[in-house]
This record gives structure tokens, C-alpha cells and sequence, in this order.
């Protein structure tokens, strides 16, 4: 007995080919993606009820690996800053892994379970050191903003900037200090992810 | 004489159909803008360089609104965090109305006029204001960061969270806070703005 050459269809299956058409041309649609995986696209939803949660499939990949922090009930909690500053590591790592998912995942409401977790961790600690819930909300989205913008530049040319002959003398200089990527894109989100936490506190 | 029914191949004509892909598709390649405009994609080269071409043909259409502060030599210059408030509001405006560009034109190096203008300005104010070269260049990739985190989120839908069973009750109680779009994202980029000011700051 051999093995099927044509792994089965499955909603893993399903995402890792539109994943496959999101990072080679921006975006996927359900007649391409059944294309792709050498199906009729009545097929894709006997396993995904439709582009929606195939989008859902795609972000709970890219959240799976944000570590949230651990809390032990006995220790005293962390400096809120301290905990919020870790998530946003740990998420804008895993989103760097997929920058061209990033409109697709904006573009849609979010509803996996990994995500909904983050959030409602960095909600408690923001309401916990005092934000009301409206700046809460505002905090989390900022957040988002610094993580989204930083993911996507993770993905940048080493140069983003061409130095043409417009180029001012003022950002020539600061040009001149760029490091190559990731470094770059590494220490912007740091510097960013600091100003921002200090400017919470102002 | 009759016009002729198909108007002239141009720059311009390829640039328009080049943002209608990426406004359906999340993207373009050379074959389907050809096809697009019923040419062979042969014909595009005689009117662009390329592929990179066409990416800052957008990029300088999606920057050509963008407003800098004027400076009148005989008048104090404005307080560095006014202007620089204003260029990152402009800015932001500019790509919020074309918010599937964005991954794109992250991922090719800058090299439009009107983009140039707008960073030279950013880094002469930051220069004045007393920020070294690294952290002006810092600075004017952590507005990018809120720009264009906060671009994408104006095509957010409504309701960017599904409020699902998971939620916890302090993210529920920040999302009931929630206005919807463009509001949401208008104030939540003020805040992030006034944040990262005050940030810089401290």
C-alpha cells in the first residue's frame, strides 16, 4: 500500500498554500488557492467555511508564537512596562517572520484565540497600572501600530532610502548612520518601543 | 477626425492600472498590467524602467499630497514638535487612501522627489531640534512606524475585534470604548502622535 503522492486536503494544508500565494504576489483568492493545491474550489469548504477564516488560520499562525509572560500567583507582578515591552517583542517577532500577511490580517477583525489572548493580557496590565479603558484601547492600538510598522520594515532593503541628489544635508547625515537589516529595523522598534513607554508615563 | 477609442499608453495610464491591481489583488506583476491594459509587456518598457519604476511612480502619487509646513525666513521657526506634528498628520492622510500600497512601497528603497522633500524637511527640524544623526534617522523611522501602522488601520473593518467568548472583561471593557472608523483610528493616531512627542521629550 503506498501513500497517497497528493498529501489529503486539510485547513493546515489549505493555509500553508495561501500563505504560499501571500508571500509570492500580496494576497490569495479562493479560485488561485484551489488552483495551487490542484483542487476544484468547492473542495476548500469542506475544510474552511471561507476566505475569513482562512485569513483567522493565517494570523492564529503568526500570533502562535508570541510568549506571553508567565505569572506565578506567589511573585509580586512585574513593572507594567516591563510586561508590555516583552509582548511587543515577542509579537513583532513573529509577525516579522510574515510581513506581506500584514494588510491582509489588518484588513479583517480579529478572532483567533492566540491573538484575543495577547490582548486580553496586555488589557489587564494596561488596567492594572491605571489607564482607563479607553486609553487602554488606545495604548493597545498604538502598539499595534509600532509592531505592524516595524515587522513590515524588518522586510526593507538594506538601503531603503536611495541617496539621490535631492537628499538634504540634514538626512544625508542621519542616513549615514543606518546599519544594515535587521539591525536596523531592530533598533528603531527598540528606540521606539522605549520613547513610546516613556511617553506613556509623561 | 475621431479620438482614438484607447487612450495613449503612458506613464500615468500604467501607474492608474498598476494602483487597480494593488487596490484588488494586493499587488501587481509585469504580465498582468500588460494584460490589464490590453498591451504586450514589451509596450510597458517603452514608457517605464521596470517593475521599480512603476513602485515609485506610486510612491510619489501616494506622497504628492503631503503638506510641509512653509517657512517664511523673516518668522521664528515654529516649535520642532508642531511641525513635525503636522508633516506626520499630512503624511498620514496621504497614505490612509491607499493603505494595500503600503507593503509595497515598504519594501522597495525610497526614491520618489516628493518622499526625499518630506524626510530632508523631518530630519532638518529633528537636526534643529537638537537630535543627533542616529536618532534623527530613529525618529523619522518611528514616524513611519505610527504613519503606516495607522494607514493600514483606516481600512480596518468597524469592529477590528470580534468580541468572542475569550475575551476577557478588561479588552471588553477597552473595546466597548470603540467609536467607529474612521473616528477610531483618527484618535487613536492623535494619541500615539501626542505619545511619541511627549516621549521624545523626556
Amino acid at each position: 500500500m503506498g501513500r497517497p503522492r497528493t498529501p489529503l486536503l486539510s485547513a493546515d494544508r489549505i493555509a500553508d498554500a495561501a500563505l504560499e500565494l501571500v508571500n509570492a504576489t500580496g494576497g490569495f483568492t479562493m479560485p488561485a488557492l484551489a488552483a495551487r493545491l490542484g483542487v476544484r474550489p468547492s473542495s476548500l469548504y469542506n475544510h474552511v467555511a471561507g476566505r475569513d477564516a482562512i485569513v483567522e488560520l493565517l494570523r492564529e499562525r503568526a500570533m502562535s508564537e508570541v510568549e506571553l509572560p508567565s505569572h506565578d500567583p506567589d511573585e509580586l507582578p512585574r513593572p507594567w512596562r516591563e510586561a508590555v515591552a516583552d509582548i511587543a517583542r515577542s509579537y513583532r517577532r513573529s509577525y516579522a517572520r510574515y510581513p506581506r500577511l500584514i494588510p491582509l490580517l489588518t484588513a479583517y477583525p480579529v478572532n483567533s484565540a492566540s491573538a484575543i489572548t495577547m490582548y486580553n493580557t496586555l488589557a489587564a496590565t494596561l488596567v492594572r497600572a491605571g489607564f482607563d479603558h479607553a486609553d487602554t484601547l488606545r495604548v493597545i492600538t498604538l502598539i499595534d501600530y509600532l509592531v505592524l510598522g516595524s515587522a513590515l520594515d524588518v522586510a526593507a532593503p538594506d538601503e531603503p532610502w536611495l541617496a539621490s541628489a535631492e537628499v538634504g544635508p540634514e538626512f544625508a547625515a542621519a542616513l549615514a548612520t543606518a546599519t544594515p537589516n535587521p539591525h536596523r529595523a531592530d533598533d528603531a522598534f527598540e528606540y521606539g518601543l522605549s520613547v513610546l513607554l516613556a511617553g506613556l508615563g509623561a
